[in-house]
């Protein structure tokens, strides 16, 4: 192994912050390729007879931007990192159409033995409301 | 509330089990929507020489074909469940495009005061094998 293909030089505390518009196109292109049509993403009509009174974002939509912060972390290391899983999703508020939403993933521990990288997730709003936290596990392969 | 809008009235034990194909057009679209483009998910020659030899599609993919099995869990239920989160997910082994996976969500208890499903996710692949474990929790809103 290099310099830069071992956990070991893998730094605590780097951390990636990105910014997503959650737009309409990518709500319906989500649920056309997921098959989850729930009227709560979709019908804008049922959705204002609802708690939210207008279409959320799917959960899962938010997780794949979070994918995205979770391939830059590791640009530029050595060796591929994949995702091992997450211990802790919470979707503490709803995600609407046009929000703006900031993702941060920082990498706050390693497991030397395992060679895996653990991350904290927050992700906020565009009125600086949290509106997901998350721990996500990453391996070398 | 009617009969069929309590949580007193969703059934512990109500499971849904689907079957997914993981095209490359899903992984293709799912990497343009979240801007996930790790060539381990897009690119052959890559791949091959990593240790899994073979693309692999996104972790937030499987999670998104799950999010269908959630929205089909409450189908016919008289008031909107949405995702809270996961207590855990382990992505165990990894799924190549043209796998196809199998989804059984199973509702495995409830928490009748904040009016949450807590379920069950397992999904294996055509060879038999699991590939991801989880624990899902939706609340009425």
């Amino acid at each position: 192994m290099s310099d830069n293909d071992s956990i070991l030089t893998f730094p605590i505390g780097k951390e990636i912050t990105l910014t997503q518009k959650v737009s309409e196109s990518d709500v319906i292109n989500f649920a056309d390729i997921t098959g989850d049509k729930d009227p709560i993403h979709l019908d804008q009509e049922y959705a204002k007879s609802t708690l939210y009174g207008e279409r959320i974002a799917h959960g899962a939509l938010i997780i794949g931007y979070m994918s995205k912060a979770s391939t830059l972390i590791h640009e530029g290391f050595g060796r591929p990192l994949v995702s091992l899983g997450y211990d802790r999703i919470r979707l503490i508020e709803p995600v609407f159409i046009d929000d703006i939403i900031t993702i941060k993933y920082k990498v706050i521990d390693k497991d030397i033995d395992k060679s895996r990288t653990i991350a904290n997730i927050t992700v906020t709003n565009q009125r600086g409301n949290t509106v997901l936290v998350a721990n996500h596990i990453q391996k070398i392969i």
